[in-house]
């Protein structure tokens, strides 16, 4: 293992297996041939021709779209294609996150190949001049990475949150930290990268956050999604990361560019460049 | 005028013009044709065949390749292909900054379209809780960049010097700042570009740290490069880079990223990811 390793592993996907998805002619996902001649049964709503599938719905009403492709996805569910969906409404965007074009069910993006955005916050405490972060450990019971490492507070961006609202109430939930002090949170950049799962292709943009925490402070989870919190020497944090694959694994890519921008990575390691390109890259739609 | 004008402005290039130049069968650099066909009047120091050069000097020594390619070099500046020689070495890279394959003086290194490496600093103050950073304005008489904006400490880095030591070398020659102080510099990562000048192609990679300085603490030039320094609240550096071209061309990448990083431009920004991937990409070779 090695820190590049991570950088490749959540980049490691093959761009000619996919067709591209648009609205009003402009690409904001792409998707599997095969969960494409699915959509065919909904010619109202997917017109499927020529490599490439387009949005149908007459109009441009943002609710009537969202509306007729969610009446798809619930009947993709039933027919077994989709197998959850979480009731929470992603905004398909093209490239930043303003500008969104359809809501979406948060589970059915990576089926559609949009893009996906999540804020990550990297917590932290200095005890006599030495850097300690918060780690948290997920519940047994959880349905995506059930006992990984993760970070003290990360979450998806739902449609219509601000990203300071959004990112008060993940830490309220997941660490007990009071708004006050996660707005004190500085955002320090994004990390992103262009993922394959079984369900298809997410390009992902996680908005980064560090948050100094007073020494006294403990995190406490108040959604069950964390089983345990740990505040390590970031010594062993880097550690972990470069040697194994404990983290979630997207929570390596922030927590590299926590150790780069600290510098305990240093610009002597031998992959300094290669690793923070790879952790920026631009993404293809 | 806006941020993004500066990413777009230093990776304005046309690679379609260039052909690859190797060295033991590795791409380190690029070359214009016209440039290529001078080359042809050495065979024994390159080989200028279909559509590309490869070094041609027999053995393997840095030391015998480098001192053939020196001459070279010389004989270009007689005929005027050159215009200046600066007689410091730049190591010639594939990748990375160690493992270096041939040694070539730093003007010649555009030409050649070999990865040039530099620092840039970013001195800031904290002055009843707000930035400021210090600027410098180079002397009118420079030859490149005369009487623009800078950073604090800005260089290239010659081979074979590590990257502390020649920090801490640039730290007391252009801001009087000492070697103790200046070692306190946190390294906070890279900003790369692909630029094309007249003489071809600069694919540079700039090892980026943050210093805070002490309140009381004077910068003070003892190589000639700058005229005068100037403390801006950070407010003002940010309105300077992103509303006009006074400093020079590759400060503003650099800027840009502290900016990015300290939060002062906020995720909220319409090309926040944009700009990000921008500052890091992967470059060709």
């Amino acid at each position: 293992m090695g820190f590049m390793d991570h950088v490749r592993s959540c980049n490691r996907h093959q761009m000619e297996q996919f067709i591209p998805f648009r609205i009003d002619g402009t690409v904001v996902g792409c998707m599997r041939p095969a969960f494409a001649r699915e959509l065919r049964d909904w010619p109202e709503v997917f017109s499927v021709t020529h490599g490439q599938v387009d949005l149908a719905v007459p109009g441009t009403g943002l609710e009537e779209r969202s509306s007729a492709v969610a009446r798809v996805l619930r009947e993709l569910l039933q027919r077994g294609v989709l197998n959850h969906l979480l009731g929470e409404q992603y905004g398909v965007t093209s490239r930043e996150r303003p500008g969104c074009l359809l809501l979406m069910d948060r589970a059915a993006a990576p089926w559609f190949g949009i893009r996906a955005f999540g804020q990550h916050l990297n917590g932290y405490v200095m005890l006599d001049g030495e850097c300690h972060m918060w780690i948290a450990r997920r519940a047994a019971d959880r349905m995506i990475f059930p006992s990984k490492l993760d970070h003290l507070v990360a979450g998806g961006l739902p449609h219509g949150v601000g990203l300071l609202e959004n990112l008060q109430k993940e830490c309220r939930e997941e660490a007990a930290i009071d708004p006050e002090l996660a707005a004190r949170a500085t955002p320090v950049g994004t990390v992103s990268y262009l993922a394959e799962s079984a369900a298809g292709l997410k390009p992902d943009i996680l908005y980064c956050y560090d948050l100094e925490l007073p020494a006294e402070f403990r995190p406490h989870c108040t959604d069950g999604e964390v089983e345990e919190f740990y505040l390590w020497p970031v010594s062993r944090v880097l550690e972990t990361v470069r040697d194994s694959q404990e983290f979630k694994q997207n929570c390596n890519l922030v927590i590299i560019d926590f150790l780069i921008r600290h510098g305990y990575i240093p610009p002597e390691h031998p992959e300094y460049h290669d690793l923070i390109s790879g952790l920026h890259p631009a993404l293809p739609y």
